[in-house]
């Protein structure tokens, strides 16, 4: 009967199902290396069992089980069984008690949703399942109000879906929480003249207008830190660098959406001087020299910037190491990731050299 | 008549103004030190300006003023000027171009406020607006399908709210990003007989089951890395333990939720010896001799761990420099906030010494 039912199973719905399967595995394995924060995750298999078309023609509902309703027979009789069985939205389970309802084979329309979403729910929490997974598609936004007034609650967002939880069992919710912090670079880029290069933003506080402060900018989706601030410097000020360090980074809450965020002070070396400026964003920039640079009140009045160019300054002496960024590969899900670490004075790729 | 529109807005929505001002402040200023990402966000006030109730006598939504509709006389007729106004939605002005829709001022009926979003974004597009934010509280859950049907896309959500957003001109969206990252932790704490405490997790890849971890986890919302990671240890082992460096950190791309993943490996100095494991995620706990929890085939067969490992390694031996915490104020924002960084061979708080 499983068979059945994966065979039944829409190829757009395998599909969704091993990307869900492998972007899983890979939270379950990798994420903060923890295995069970993201086990809800791991689906493994529709326990749902495909029933005759003539019972439910429907291509996304499901029905229970007959053991769940106490029929032990092989083959129920479907005309007996029909009206006690209830319709149960088709869904992945995951081995730990989570339940990813199947995107692809949502009803259409809200009232046959609001039918099976309380079935489904009753269903799920009398065989013990824990947190259940809804995730609604922009063209499917009709069905946002009917899972919010069953009681789902919303979890994460992009731009083209929304993803609903509902949490069946008494007690707090233990599903893992939404994403958490942006991350930004900025780029300290001096060259053999000891001139640093710095910008004018277009768009700053008046209490901060005129001052010349470093290039700074938020990684993109999935870019490396090194590389976006590579990317940053280059859109402001139109200078070519390359990646040496992660200086310091800074931690700070309650930012944009409440979210929380990581600013990563890297240094980078130029290889072109040449500046040509991004209108939209900068109003000037310019080489200024480090010692001019500094002095700035907004350097000087503040024990934060303060701080960061004394460390700077350290690093330019080579009395400071930062991290270097170093490609790593693990067997846990094979694929490339980046290290960084501070490589120390015995290394022979040591960019600094403590004494 | 701004005065006036200021005096008539709710104490609620005063409130609401105050605390996006605030949080569009720090935004624009503080994440990534860079003032024109989240320019957006700025709110200055309502440019909608107040009209007598007889004209329009609803809470939420406001009359353009007359000079759009091309009436310059200081006291408009408000008889003759009635139907040639349209319903436009509270909301409030940023000043960089963009318009954030008063939550607390929205229609709660469907066909309200589908009549009067079009004239809103038509009239917003006319004065030259940019990106409209629409934050839409659990309550309000019917009017989702009606904004995305306008072209509203989803841009965040919390549990109790989902952003939408639209971009009015012409060309790509230049709305600032979701959270992108989770960030983790992970201790390594070592006692006086060399012994590092280690954990079997409950839910495991069959693969890596049987196998002795660091402890690891997610960081909470708001939650410092140092405080994250001493938090974590003890929940899962029962040690209670003090932070002492980031010894390095890992960045990957495409977990949960696609989302990125910053994960920073902790070392942290035991202040008890007693384990009391958290019997919901372990399966069991223990101080391991150093040298037989590195020889583990999970530590040796994977370039990433035993890399990890060999830091650590150096930094027992005082060959490595870690990050330390600090905590520092910027008079950007005027709130504390912690800078991580090598505090190097000469200073008085080093917890290393590279010879």
């Amino acid at each position: 009967m499983e068979r059945l039912s994966l065979e039944l199973r829409s190829q757009a719905g395998i599909l969704e199902e091993r990307r869900l399967r492998k972007t899983r595995t890979h939270a379950k394995c990798f994420t903060s290396f923890n295995c069970s924060l993201f086990s809800q995750w791991e689906a493994k298999a529709s326990y749902q069992i495909a029933t005759p078309s003539n019972v439910d023609s429907s291509n996304f509902l499901r029905l229970e089980p007959s053991k769940i309703n106490g029929s032990n027979s092989a083959m129920p009789n479907w005309n007996i069984a029909r009206s006690n069985y209830n319709s149960v939205l088709d869904s992945f389970e995951d081995e730990y008690g989570g339940i990813v309802i199947n995107a692809d084979r949502l009803p259409q329309d809200p009232n046959t949703f609001a039918c099976a979403l309380p079935v489904s729910l009753s269903y799920w929490k009398r065989i013990g399942k824990k947190g259940v997974w809804l995730k609604l598609p922009l063209e499917l936004s009709d069905l946002v109000p009917v899972a919010v007034k069953k009681g789902f609650k919303y979890h994460h967002a992009e731009e083209a879906y929304v993803m609903l939880t509902y949490w069946l069992p008494e007690g707090p919710c233990l599903l893992p929480a939404n994403a958490s912090h942006q991350v930004g670079v900025g780029g300290f880029v001096l060259n053999d003249q000891n001139q640093v290069l710095v910008v004018q933003e277009k768009y700053c506080d008046s209490a901060f207008s005129g001052a010349w402060k470093l290039p700074t900018g938020f990684i993109q989706e999935s870019e490396e830190i090194f590389s976006g601030a590579v990317r940053e410097v280059q859109e402001e000020t139109g200078i070519d660098t390359e990646f040496v360090e992660v200086i310091a980074f800074r931690h700070a809450h309650h930012l944009a959406f409440e979210k929380s965020d990581l600013f990563f002070i890297c240094m980078l070396r130029p290889l072109s001087q040449e500046i040509k400026i991004d209108e939209t964003e900068i109003q000037a920039a310019k080489w200024m020299p480090f010692s001019e640079f500094v002095e700035q009140p907004l350097i000087q009045d503040d024990s934060m910037f303060k701080k960061i160019m004394e460390i700077c300054i350290q690093r330019l002496r080579k009395n400071y190491c930062g991290l270097t960024a170093h490609p790593v590969i693990s067997k846990f899900d094979g694929r490339w990731s980046s290290l960084y670490y501070n490589v120390g004075t015995n290394s022979q790729d040591s960019n600094c050299h403590v004494s």
